[in-house]
């Protein structure tokens, strides 16, 4: 077993378009799994790493963290997974395994800091993602697959539906409650299909009311438009919870007054700049603000047979590799629903 | 019965020195009790009220929601007090009973505004606190005072208490947990004791180390000065639980990097101004940044009952009446330790 050399796209400097490229990835080890990639989500969080939005990144980055695949080769002793299977992987290939939240199955809290699919290593060595023929990944960080749900609508799973699966689950959306989803992009329309699968009653808050029949469809009770001011006095002290999913700073002592009492607010979307808050608005109605980061490997697995069961898949465009660029122009636009998805036998 | 007028003591106007005044009690009315005032705790907020930090009140103002007497006289619907009891009053002496949050035993959070026991009931009429020999409230809204707790020593809870039980209850202070409290004053120090009697690892964050001999004798297992950089850095990822009790504005992105995964800031402090937040600071391990204010009837009586197990009192310096303004002068000064108790005997 050696070194393999395979297809990929690439940024090769910050900003700049992708392109074709080829990058090594490495033996297939005693627990390692050859997956052969067949769809790769394009995330937003894609662009912001391509554009150093979030600090220095290496380059030429292969970017990806929403794979999903099939098991070509198995180490010798991978035990979870042979040839053949349908698998997936997500924002994370590994993490330390000793700290409590390793421990706990949350290792995207790791207290070591995961190692991200992509684009450095806990290592710092560069680690190349999912827009590329082939990975390897630890078996113990690939995700299985059920049938029920097609490859190209579960690859924007591994990440924009654990994101919202995660607090949905944790906060306790279900029967009896009333929940809305701030935002219906690729992490909102996820969260709309999730929550409503779990039997909450949604309300998706969006900035007009263009996507409405959308949000319906797609499992919404109600749809209101956040540029109407009348939406937060008419929605005052509704929800239980509310899962902001927009990267933008939120007037949040005003989303605070749409929660009941006890209500939370999760932010998933995470922008750079901070918030302003009035501790009031916690104070009145013991509210909660609180933030999410997707899902540990235990949870992630909850979340896909929870969506197989439900028959819940990403809405997806699929597009050839030559099409990536055109696509994060459209990503950055808000010109997509709900997710592109790249096919990679274009490769 | 008829409406009765009795001695108290009162702000003429905002800001204004308190003095001497006689003010109206109503009837006992079927379901009334008449409470002879023995002792009535200085809260921090009774200067924020004289002083109108939180915006316009009614004047001439008596102060006083930490109340703690005997019952007087009850009317002839009363069936959970007879005379001689030992009872108190807090921050509320009546709601809608029919709202959600009423019926769930949380009236302090009441849709339609639980009626504060002072400066101003529910009807826009004034409402004079405890301050005073005597007030009438309805029975619903009267607590127990247990057998155990000196009424001196008790009449803080009625505040102070239970706005620190309520959290500590709510967000699991207990065996294996570690908590932290912020600030350690009126609220601060009931904090500690209320914790550590809950049985969580205790840590007092305070200002400086002026105070730590007191922290440790209260209950605390660890004491840690704020104004020391390292704390932050050799605290990161320690608290379960950080209860704040400092009315100003604090660096809240420092103190969720306390906060263990999953963790969760409360403030009950509360400054009227803005605070600034990173949604990362919440995002990164899934913490929360929440409020709580006072507690309803039944988790009062709850704390009150906690408080008598544990032989839990409030730590006070008891006053006569001609000592107020002077109280409100070192309240300011933060030279108490930790509660200042009107002994109403001296009217």
């Amino acid at each position: 077993m050696s070194t393999t050399t395979v297809s990929a796209y690439a940024a090769p400097a910050p900003k700049a378009p992708l392109e074709r490229v080829t990058v090594p990835r490495r033996p297939v080890g005693e627990h390692d799994i050859l997956i052969d990639i067949k769809y790769a989500g394009i995330c937003h969080s894609d662009i912001h790493q391509v554009n150093e939005d979030w600090g220095q990144a290496l380059f030429p980055m292969v970017p990806g963290h929403e794979i999903a695949g099939v098991v070509a080769e198995v180490g010798p002793g991978v035990t979870r997974y042979a040839v053949g299977d349908r698998v997936g992987v997500g924002c994370f290939v590994d993490s330390c395994r000793e700290c409590d939240n390793c421990l706990a199955g949350q290792e995207q809290y790791c207290a070591k800091g995961m190692s991200a699919t992509y684009p450095e290593g806990s290592d710092g060595q560069p680690a190349y993602g999912g827009y590329s023929t082939h990975i390897v990944v630890d078996e113990n960080y690939v995700l299985g697959i059920p049938e029920g749900i097609g490859l190209a609508e579960a690859a924007p799973l591994l990440c924009a539906g654990i994101t919202l699966y995660s607090p949905l689950s944790r906060w306790d959306a279900g029967p009896g409650r009333k929940v809305a989803i701030v935002g219906l992009g690729g992490l909102g329309h996820m969260g709309v299909k999730i929550a409503h699968a779990m039997g909450a009653e949604v309300t998706v808050l969006s900035q007009s009311l263009r996507k409405r029949e959308d949000g319906l469809r797609l499992g919404a009770d109600h749809f209101h438009a956040t540029a109407d001011p009348a939406t937060f006095t008419e929605l005052a002290g509704t929800f239980d919870l509310i899962v902001n999913t927009v990267s933008a700073v939120l007037p949040l002592d005003a989303y605070l007054g749409l929660l009941r009492t006890g209500g939370t607010l999760v932010n998933v979307g995470a922008p750079a700049d901070s918030a302003s808050v009035n501790m009031f608005s916690l104070i009145n109605g013991r509210k909660q603000l609180a933030g999410s980061m997707i899902g540990g490997i235990r949870e992630t697995q909850q979340m896909l047979d929870f969506c197989a069961e439900h028959g819940l898949g990403s809405e997806i465009e699929t597009i050839g590799v030559e099409q990536i660029n055109e696509a994060y122009e459209r990503v950055l636009a808000g010109d997509v629903r709900y997710r592109f998805v790249i096919d990679t036998s274009t490769f």
